[in-house]
């Protein structure tokens, strides 16, 4: 690592109004690195967590920061501050991003690009984007505060609206549709969420970033999953984020007199239904692997309890980091759904309606992750991400890692969805390792 | 029968004015039993259908003749003009039941009572209890223009919202509860909708008819079921109206992210609700029968594409004649619900919220319209009714006996009911003989 003029001058300005007689905190070695405090990432984890908490309620009751909410417009002011606390120059893009950059001491180096999400689904936990968001900036704070000047420029985001579909990112990728734009979550249009957040969605295209404008994209995030924390390890390194097939279902059958039908001549889509969501849990579980599939969303018409189903309409989603093998377990699943039809006497089709491709981590960031958590004393494994990230819209750029750190009991998206304290730091200090890594590479 | 001193002169009066030289159609006789009109009788019911009708439609796009809906209103008053064109004497009671009496030869008998109702379901047909109701008031109209008069007085009468809980016919039967009368439809509470239609919800007690207060209840109905209509038989003579349970079933799992859940992990309350559904159609099916179970309700939560469901709520509907099989069958699904809980890391509750007993048709009556049906030719069969009718009210206060004529493929609760128009025609010539078989013993 390079120690500039004004780092050294910066550490004897501490060591002078301190009793320490050692500045090797300054100056992380390989026998010392240095570490995030992570008493204060623990206290902005908890001062942002008051921003759409439930009334009257404490830290355990979760939040509800949804995109363009009020909650997310104050919880967004609350990141501003601690990123200008952390000496970032702020920027935000045409897609309400922010963006807290610090020099590096080579101008002509592109930025390492690191950060998470700080909106949340509704009735949704304090981790999730939150401990990646306030762990970048704790980086950003302690190489600030520490006066250590990385090579490369330092790029801090905060992604908007990642819930809803990683509208910040996608914008960023180039992949954000004017039709994405029109349209309406919650009774307002996304442009009209971003403009609420200081965006421009009239100038999208400028939020567009140019193929390896960074040197990579780094992203902590709890896991959301029960890997990290059955095994006891602390680290996770994605190998890449699984590839999403999404299927829409219709099932038609013949609504009649629940009274007067006789068994054997109804044609019954909610019978059909049945078989057809067994059958995907037998085919999805038929093999060895981590792919999931999931009948997630379903509705019945007419809905009555005295009406043979005529309609069901229902999900299909597959996930794996392998998009050939959840194209073949789609295969499966379709010849099974004409068994169904015909034992049913409906008919049944199937839709794509939306397609995922797995986004793959760089080996050389995974490489560089397992180094930091190492030179930290950290046990890891790879495992891949089942949830999207805002890191596979950067893999559409360049370079991509992820961190993960264990959720307790494995939940998510609710609650009671909770990291440990010590895990959180564990986490930002392999971020901040793997960034100083990274720049010296 | 007794001819009356009436009777003879108005049969005197028709003979004297056509080239007829007999009176054999004014007297029934085992030989040549009279018939209702069958052309008036299907204008009627073509008449009726407007009323209700979707706009633009034609007869054969069905009727929404929803109980206190205007067009409800209408087809009353179209109803209450024919019966006085029938010589009926009107009386509508304060439960909105429409009665057309008409004077016996004894007026120390209790009258023979006959009808059904001309309310519909949204989107329904133009034969499920228009049938029964035209019919009645062509009886009483070709026994008035006959100038036969029986010896107990008959009584036509159209019930108020049979398809919203039998609420006329459980008015007259005392089993209409001032909650009931509370519950909003629609947006309307019962007790407002009979107001609308002309009854009085505060003197409601005056609507419970006695114990044998009429001779017998007779009703002639579409069988919305298929078997005539396969069978090839014109007339359904019903054995009794089928019990009915009804359950609610709550399903907890855990709602959780769909990417990050790995399948053996999960407790997915849709998984076991799929389980179970086929659970009730095997236990229900095993076995000969005519028993029917049917899953016609169910909600899912949270009911996202991406989540795995956490909670499922649907109901559990179980019919047949016999009280007893049901009760069992609700055991056998009750002890698969809970192997489908342990398979699935479930908790399954069932409750029963409902329990309609069987309603036994007389069997004086029975053989009685079998004698009918013979007298005119007509081939039967006994049956049980699947679905609920107001007969299942009147038999709480007498003799009770229903008359089926085959529905076009089984179908009912839809503008695709048809019954052809000769077999409502023989429909209505047995209830007229059945009648005057009743009225003789």
């Amino acid at each position: 690592m390079v120690i500039t003029r004004r780092d050294f001058l910066a550490a004897l300005a501490v060591l002078s109004a301190t009793a320490s007689d050692t500045v090797s905190c300054f100056f992380a070695s390989p026998e010392n690195p240095i570490r995030v405090n992570a008493d204060r990432l623990r206290q902005r984890l908890e001062g942002l967590s008051v921003f759409g908490r439930p009334p009257g309620g404490t830290f355990a009751d979760g939040v509800s920061r949804v995109a363009f909410s009020d909650a997310d417009v104050a919880g967004r002011d609350y990141a501003i501050r601690l990123m200008k606390e952390a000496g970032l120059e702020l920027r935000i893009d045409a897609a309400a991003n922010i963006f807290g950059r610090r020099a590096g001491t080579n101008s002509s180096l592109p930025p390492i690009l690191f950060g998470s999400h700080i909106d949340s689904v509704p009735n949704g936990g304090n981790f999730d984007g939150d401990l990646g968001s306030m762990s970048a900036i704790e980086v950003a704070h302690t190489l600030y505060e520490q006066g250590i000047t990385t090579r490369h420029p330092l790029e801090v985001v905060i992604w908007t609206d990642e819930e809803g579909g990683l509208i910040g990112s996608r914008a960023a990728a180039g992949e954000l549709s004017a039709q994405d734009l029109e349209r309406i979550v919650r009774g307002i249009t996304i442009a009209d969420g971003l403009r609420k957040l200081g965006g421009n969605p009239e100038r999208m295209a400028e939020a567009q970033r140019a193929h390896d404008s960074f040197r990579c994209y780094l992203e902590l995030h709890i896991e959301q999953s029960g890997n990290l924390d059955k095994a006891g390890i602390p680290i996770g390194v994605v190998e890449g984020i699984v590839s999403i097939d999404e299927y829409d279902v219709v099932i038609t059958g013949f609504a009649n007199h629940a009274g007067t039908t006789p068994m054997l001549e109804r044609r019954n889509a909610l019978l059909a239904a049945a078989k057809l969501i067994e059958a995907v849990q037998e085919v999805v579980t038929r093999e060895p692997g981590r792919q999931v599939g999931t009948v997630g969303h379903l509705e019945v018409s007419p809905n009555a309890r005295n009406v043979v189903p005529g309609l069901v309409r229902h999900t299909i989603e597959l996930r794996d980091l392998s998009a050939e093998k959840i194209a073949r377990l789609a295969e499966e699943v379709k010849e099974r759904a004409q068994e169904v039809a015909r034992q049913t006497g409906t008919t049944i089709e199937i839709t794509k309606v939306e397609h995922d491709p797995p986004a793959q981590a760089t080996p050389e960031i995974q490489a560089n992750i397992e180094k930091a958590a190492a030179s930290l004393g950290l046990r890891t494994i790879r495992l891949p991400s089942g949830a999207g990230h805002d890191a596979q819209m950067m893999v559409r750029l360049g370079s991509m890692g992820m961190i993960f750190v264990p959720s307790v009991g494995s939940i998510s998206h609710s609650p009671k969805e909770f990291t440990r304290w010590k895990d959180c730091a564990n986490g930002a200090n392999v971020l901040l390792q793997t960034i100083l890594l990274l720049d010296a590479a």
